[in-house]
This record gives structure tokens, C-alpha cells and sequence, in this order.
């Protein structure tokens, strides 16, 4: 264990320099006085996002006009980056497709995952989801008017919850608010042995911790562009629907680029081969171009390494915070078990949002998330060993100052 | 008439010169040697554009990371961007917001509208509609399990198809293909009589013509940022929710930015006030930065302007080509008349893709459309009438070598 051997900030400096990632953290602009453990929710900007947007307004946009949709590969890029980012979770080629946001896809995978169990009527989630994914689901039930239903249960009644009515089990990998993680495969066997689909967001997953969807025998997944993969504030999200299920993949939201031939302008709809298919309406260049800015950098990292510094910065904090924050009343809700651990560390807090605020203003930013969580995302390709040790002394600062304040 | 009086080049260069709009143009980066007549597929590059984007990139996101949601003002800008492209269309603050694509906010507004006519099951529309709306509708029809009807009808014949059984009327208000545009009003009026809603595309009209939603009583509308509003490749789109059917507006596409308190992360769905319940993930940032860089450019026109030039471009093209290519087997498929015209001019013609890639080597760039259609699209706030001297002999010139040559 890392903290075991810590004992100084300056310890804490010369691992950095010896850490194998240090040099991608280049690839990032970081504002001077801020530790930013907040990538969890939006990716800092990497610089070549600049050059390249500029390079795509003017020389193909500007230069190119309509005509870049072929001469720039513009029509290419959602299943380019898909491509790409299936590296990133274990998928294959052609089983990934960048499109929409990921509410939209989840809409998407839903509907498809129901109209291939016509006789189920359930869909399964847990409590903790992200709000969205519950909102999509509620959305779809309503609509269809009533015929099925969404069972939400706590996390450890997942399994039982699924039964011969399940249609879907959709869960989120790695909780927003605690950090911890499913057991993908462990989950999936269960749902499949009992006939159901299984749906993964991979929202605090990709680009974060090792993922294998292939060997999961995940059938669908979601995801999002603008957290580990640093696309850009709202950046497009991506859909994996496993390729055995992709000729039997249908949804309601038909539009034309996810048609045979989209340029044929036909009156009837025929879906596309493949995951082209998932495509609804026109590709978003600029968004696309930010994005593949941001999986580029990720894929020069091992996933390997990235894992072993995550586990290594998350262990690092709770230690910290062990130490230095005990008698402040934080209680940690995210597990100790690496098996469980997202890369990300929460604690409960009943001052939490007056805490985060302290942060901030102190250059720590993390995300407070109700009713009393303070959320702290640690990245492995720009977070440092020694913006651990300078968050956790902050956070000890502003908790003692709290205890001797008059509003503590 | 604009051309009774063209007897030259020079007559037109000097009308150029007297055009109120002619600022407006240097707003675009318009390539040397190209004569744009396709802003109606993709608007050119604003100069402003990419200013802004680098200040976004660099000020916003760089700087202020997750910040930036609330210090730069990220989480107004759909409705902020929507205001202002409600000032292009005649409809009401608060009744316009940007999301999504095209056809995902065609899907919500057709979804809200069966919600709101539970008794009918009928989906009007022509033939000559754009492909992806047709998408869409069949998608929705096909979800809902075959109680719906996608009634698709010739033009002539929208107004009989109106009955008792009609939910709603869907049509796009200028034809992608022949540039033809309906009276809103009155095709409104007449569904209003038979106690059918309205959807309205309006992909080839914001920006392009004049628009009076309030006006018209118009229910609801979508359309297109990337054509006529100049927002960059793939831009965000608009849907339009008249205020007095928002309370009443229900879809299934519930995502957290449509929820009354996004941030609140509660378990329940609960649509917020206005039109801020049609939105679903998170805002594209960049995206709708470059989208607004372009409705900016198009409300510093005066819209009566743009729809008096507009028709001069289009007779002045249409009288050039009467002239300079009688015999080449060209047959206009724009109206004459006005009233039923939008901004662009197509004709049919046997060889219309070879005939357009001739045209594209001259530097003259339009569209081709199946199976035989060749479309220019005159933007009133960059396309000159030079320009449109300059496409026509382009035009006649390429007829007639086809004619002369061994191909032909």
C-alpha cells in the first residue's frame, strides 16, 4: 500500500517523478493554483483540443464546406471514435458508436432491450443510480402506458430483484455518489441466467478503471464523453450494443444517418448493418472533433497503470484523511475493498456543502452532491500524488477551522 | 422585378454594392473561387466562430472547469440561444430552446402531441417530407405497437386527409427538395378546424424567410441549426412549444436537464415549469457556442430584407436560367409565385449528378438530390448577385459542353 511508505509531501513529489503517466498529465491545461479533483464530472481541456478545433473551422468547415462531410471524413467519426473508445472498454470494433448524449442512448438501449424480450415486462435498477438513467426509464414506462414496470431496489437486493418478468437489469458501474463499483461480469452471468439483458453505464468507468465488456458478455452499454474522457464540456456520449445483438437491435428513434443509405433519401426507413444503426440525426463535427482530442490521450495510457494509480491516489486520500480529518465527523462511503472502488473518494458530511465551498476557495475543487456528500474524483492521467497530500490538508484545514469557528 | 433590369454583370456588381445586407457577408469566411449555393445543407464558417470557441475553450472550460456551469453562464444557454432564434421565427420568449438533433426533438413533439390527442391515432404527413421526419414517425408508429398511423399523402391532398381520426399534422414548411413552402397559416387553421395539432419542420426556413409562429398558431415546431442560422456542422437543433400547450408538453425522453431542480439529484421525475421540460442530457457547450456565433450574424438582418433579397436572388436565377438554358432539358421545380417559395431553386435534369459535379469543378456548389434533382440554396446574407450571375453561365456553360461532348 502506497501510504504505508508515506511520510512527507516531498516523498509524495518524488513518486511523481518516477510515476509512468506524469508525462501525459502534459497533455492538459491545469490552471496555476487549482488541484483539480473534479474529472468526474467534467475532463480539464487538453491542448491539442485548441489546435484541432481551430484546424477543423478553418480548413474543413471553412475551407472544405458541405463538401468536408467527405473530404474531412466528417461522416466517419461517430464509429472512428466509437472504434476508439472500444479500446478503452474491452469492446470490439463495430460494437461502439459516439451519438447523442447519454440519456438519449440509454432511451435507445432501453427500447431495444425490451422489444427483444416481448414477454418481460420489468426492468430492475437501484436506488443509487444516476438520476437520468432513472428519469429515461420512467420516461419509457409512462409512454409505453403502464404494461411494464421499473423496479428500483437497493443495492444488495439486485440479484434477488432479478426474476422470469426481468426484461433488462440496468445499473450504472461506478456509483456517483459513493464510488463503488458492480462486479460487470458477476452481474451480467446472473441476469443472463435468468433470461434478461443486462445495461451498463459507464459513465464513472470508461477512460477511469479496466473494463471488459467483451469478456462480461455485457449485451449494451452507455457512456459519457465529458468526465474520464475529457471531451469538453456536454461533449457527445457513446453507445455498445454486443454484436450478436446488433441485427436484432431496434429502437423508435429512426433517423436518417442511422438509415442504409442516408444519402438515398428513401420515404421508408431501413436500418444500417451493424452499429450504425443506433445513429439518429446529423453527426456533431465540432463536439466529435473535442472529443477524439480527449480519447486519443486516454489511449496512450496503459489501462493497467491507470488502474494501479488510481487504486494507489484513492488509498492515498483515505489514509490521509484517516490521519489527519479523525474526530470531524467524515464517515466514508466508499469501499476500502479495491474490488469495489471506482476512482473516486466520498464522504459523508453534515456540513458537506459548506466544506466544499471552504475547498474552493482554498483551489481544492471537488462536487458536493446532496443531501451531504462530498465527492473527490482523482483522474490518473493529470492528478498527482502531492495534489492528494496538498487536498487532504486542505480538507483538515477547513474542518479544524470549522470546529473553532462560531458556525461550527 | 429584379431582372427585367439585369442587362449585365456590371448592373449587378453595382447593386451589390447597394445591397443593405452586403455587411452581413463579411461576417463568413468564404473561400476564394466558390460560389456558395448550399448554406441550405451547411451554413459557411462565421469569422466570430472561432474566436469564440478559443475564448470558450481557454477562458471557460480551461479556466473555470466544472465552474464554468454557473460562472459562464453554460447551463442558460439553451434557452438563452432559444430566445434569440425565437426573435427569427415570430414566436414568444420562452416558447423556443435548443437540444439535441432535428430528429430527436421531432420524436418529442410528435410524442407530446399523441399525448395531448389520447382519443386520435393519426400522424399526417406528404410524401415530399423529409426523409428523417417520415424516420420518425414510423419509428414511433412501430413502438407503439400498431394502433398509430403514419398517413403519408401528396401535397394537393394534405388538407382532405385531415379527419376526425388526426392527431396531428407534421410537415416541414419549405420542401428539401423543390425549395416549395406552405401557408402555414392557413394548414394550420384547417387542422385547428378537425381538432389536429401541428408540428412544423422548419430545417429550410429559420433564418431564410420570414416566420410567424404566434401568428400562425402554430402548436409546435423543430428545426435546424447547421442550415439558414450558419451554426457549424451537425449544430444543435430547436424545438418550439407554444406556450399554451407547455404545461400539457409530456415526451418520453426525460433527462436530467429537463427535470424542475437538475441539481437536486432526486429519485422522481419532475418536469420543470416552460420549456425547459423538453430538454434531456447535458447541453453541448461548445456546440451551442457555435451555434449561437451564427443566429447572433442572423439577427443583425432585417428579416423583411432577407425575404425581399431572398426573391430577388431566386427570379434573378430562375430568369438567367429561362434565358442561358432553354433546351438543356432542365425543368424548374421551385414556384414561380412568391407566396410558395422558399430560398432555394431546383430543377429536374437526366444527368443532374454529373451536371452538379461539373459545376462543383467550376467552383459552383449546390446539392444533388435523388433521383434527379439539382438545388441551389440562396442565402440572402452572403450569396450577391454576382454570384448569381456567375452560377447561371456556370450552368448554361456546362450544358453546353455536355451537349456538344462524347457523353452527352
Amino acid at each position: 500500500m502506497i501510504h504505508e511508505k508515506v511520510t512527507s509531501r516531498e516523498a509524495l513529489a518524488k513518486q511523481d517523478a518516477a510515476d509512468t503517466l506524469a508525462a501525459i498529465r502534459q497533455h492538459f491545461y491545469l490552471p496555476d493554483g487549482v488541484i483539480y479533483l473534479d474529472g468526474n464530472s467534467l475532463g480539464p481541456l487538453p491542448w491539442r483540443t485548441h489546435l484541432r478545433l481551430a484546424a477543423v473551422l478553418g480548413g474543413e468547415w471553412g475551407d472544405g464546406l458541405i463538401r468536408a462531410w467527405q473530404s474531412a471524413g466528417w461522416l466517419a467519426l461517430p464509429q472512428r471514435i466509437g472504434d476508439k473508445i472500444a479500446r478503452l472498454i474491452g469492446a470490439q470494433p463495430g460494437e461502439v458508436i459516439v451519438a447523442d448524449s447519454t440519456s438519449i442512448n440509454l432511451f435507445k438501449v432501453l427500447c431495444a432491450a425490451l422489444t427483444m424480450r416481448p414477454g418481460r415486462r420489468v426492468i430492475v435498477t437501484e436506488r443509487d443510480n444516476f438520476p437520468t438513467d432513472l428519469y429515461i426509464a420512467q420516461g419509457l414506462v409512462e409512454f409505453l402506458g403502464g404494461a411494464h414496470q421499473l423496479r428500483i431496489v437497493e443495492r444488495e437486493a439486485i440479484a434477488e430483484a432479478i426474476d422470469e418478468d426481468v426484461a433488462v437489469l440496468m445499473l450504472t458501474h461506478v456509483c456517483y455518489r459513493t464510488g463503488e463499483m458492480h462486479d460487470m461480469a458477476a452481474l451480467t452471468a446472473q441476469a443472463h441466467a435468468r433470461g434478461a439483458l443486462t445495461i451498463w453505464d459507464l459513465a464513472h468507468s470508461a477512460g477511469a478503471v479496466p473494463l471488459d465488456l467483451t469478456g462480461a458478455q455485457a449485451d449494451f452499454a452507455v457512456g459519457c464523453g465529458y468526465k474520464y474522457l475529457n471531451g469538453g464540456p456536454g461533449a457527445p456520449a457513446f453507445l455498445f450494443v454486443a454484436r450478436r445483438h446488433q441485427a436484432d437491435f431496434q429502437q423508435p428513434l429512426k433517423g436518417w444517418m442511422g438509415h442504409a443509405q442516408p444519402f438515398a433519401f428513401e420515404a421508408t426507413y431501413q436500418p444500417a448493418d451493424g452499429i450504425a444503426r443506433a445513429l439518429c440525426g446529423t453527426p456533431p463535427i465540432l463536439a466529435l472533433t473535442a472529443l477524439e482530442c480527449g480519447v486519443d490521450i486516454a489511449l496512450e495510457a496503459s489501462m493497467d497503470e491507470v488502474r494501479a494509480k488510481s487504486l494507489a491516489l484513492t488509498d492515498l486520500f483515505i489514509a490521509l484523511v484517516d490521519d489527519l480529518c479523525a474526530g470531524y465527523g467524515l464517515r466514508l462511503l466508499t469501499p476500502r475493498d479495491h474490488h469495489r472502488r471506482g476512482s473516486q473518494v466520498s464522504y459523508a458530511h453534515p456540513h458537506a456543502a459548506a466544506v466544499m465551498q471552504a475547498l474552493a476557495a482554498r483551489g481544492v475543487i471537488g462536487d458536493f452532491r446532496p443531501p451531504d456528500i462530498l465527492r473527490f474524483g482523482f483522474a490518473p492521467l493529470y492528478v498527482r500524488y502531492v495534489d492528494v497530500w496538498d487536498a487532504a490538508h486542505a480538507l483538515a484545514d477547513v474542518l479544524r477551522e470549522r470546529s473553532l469557528g462560531p458556525t461550527a
